[in-house]
């Protein structure tokens, strides 16, 4: 991992400068990966003077995380917008959740995936800081589906042997496979039986 | 990608070279992912000369394809060690086979994972060849599972609404997702909870 004193020099960080640092970044390492990318190159993308990038984040490692707290909040923005919508049944607002996805991947060509799970692959094994923030995103995003599980186990429309906390995180752990082998075959034939696992037979 | 024109040079390369480059580099891309791992790093742990990296394979993409086909000959020694064992029902086979992969990841401290499965997260979208050697590694494992299921589902054990080959599919990505969770997690519980959904609840 790259790194630097923490102490800063120069003028006060502006906040604009860091937000184009952290969409540079974001950009970058969600399409070519951790290690692939550069600070070098994230300094280019976001057209700053590399120093000013140390001005901002203490490391690559630093930067990482926040990059991934910024990936979060657009993808919580999503859930909240989905799963909100109390007006229809539990499982109906889970499966729009997945085939809004799945259009998501047709339109970019079954390319990059999901940074969370990338990051696990790249980078879990070897920061404690990014590991942990993956973890708590993971936790966060099952809620959702547990949620949503739990209520269609209320109304009877799901088995409730399982709890819905184990259902959720399966449910988004396979997502996750089915999106690695989405790019290795660059198809959206995993996601289609994903959905139709998902919702034939386990949820039922 | 680093690469170099094809033409050799220097003296006939040597089958335990070659060996000891792939058996390195396996290691080290393992561990470490595609990119963190440098052609000048593996000749230095395989203890040869980086001209002879060269000599051997034209580029560290085709590199990186021979140590996928080394790490899934590996793999496929325990699958037909597990699934060739006929005295056992299927389901049996198939859970043993995952009881063992768990007790692996318990003694590697849950680092590492899947080899397909950090390649399809890293390098599938950036190289055609390893992509297509993922993909059918990937089709090859699943065979073994999609016959565990079948014969299961002939004599009634699984229910045969949903063909063989999508779940064993289906639940191999599955894997491959709980273990980014497990390295995001450091925890067995992703595993032990794709158990419970797997054989209490998909395959029963």
């Amino acid at each position: 991992m790259e790194s630097r004193p923490a102490a800063r020099r120069g003028p006060k960080p502006n906040p604009a400068t860091r937000r184009n640092l952290v969409e540079a970044g974001l950009r970058m390492i969600h399409a070519e990966g951790y290690a692939a990318t550069g600070v070098q190159g994230i300094v280019e993308s976001a057209n700053v003077p590399k120093g000013s990038f140390y001005n901002h984040f203490p490391s690559k490692e630093a930067f990482g995380a926040k990059v991934i707290d910024a990936y979060f909040d657009r993808n919580e923005n999503k859930l909240l917008a989905t799963f909100g919508n109390a007006g229809a049944a539990p499982l109906a607002r889970l499966e729009a959740y997945f085939d809004d996805r799945i259009e998501a991947f047709r339109t970019l060509g079954y390319a990059k995936g999901c940074l969370l799970g990338n990051l696990s692959a790249e980078v879990a094994d070897h920061s404690p800081l990014v590991r942990e923030r993956l973890a708590g995103y993971f936790d966060a995003w099952s809620r959702f589906l547990e949620n949503c599980i739990a209520e269609a186990q209320e109304h009877g429309a799901v088995a409730s042997a399982i709890p819905a906390a184990v259902l959720g995180r399966f449910v988004l752990n396979s997502w996750e496979g089915a999106l690695l082998r989405m790019r290795a075959e660059k198809s959206d034939a995993p996601l289609i039986e994903f959905k139709q696992v998902v919702f034939g037979r386990l949820l039922s």
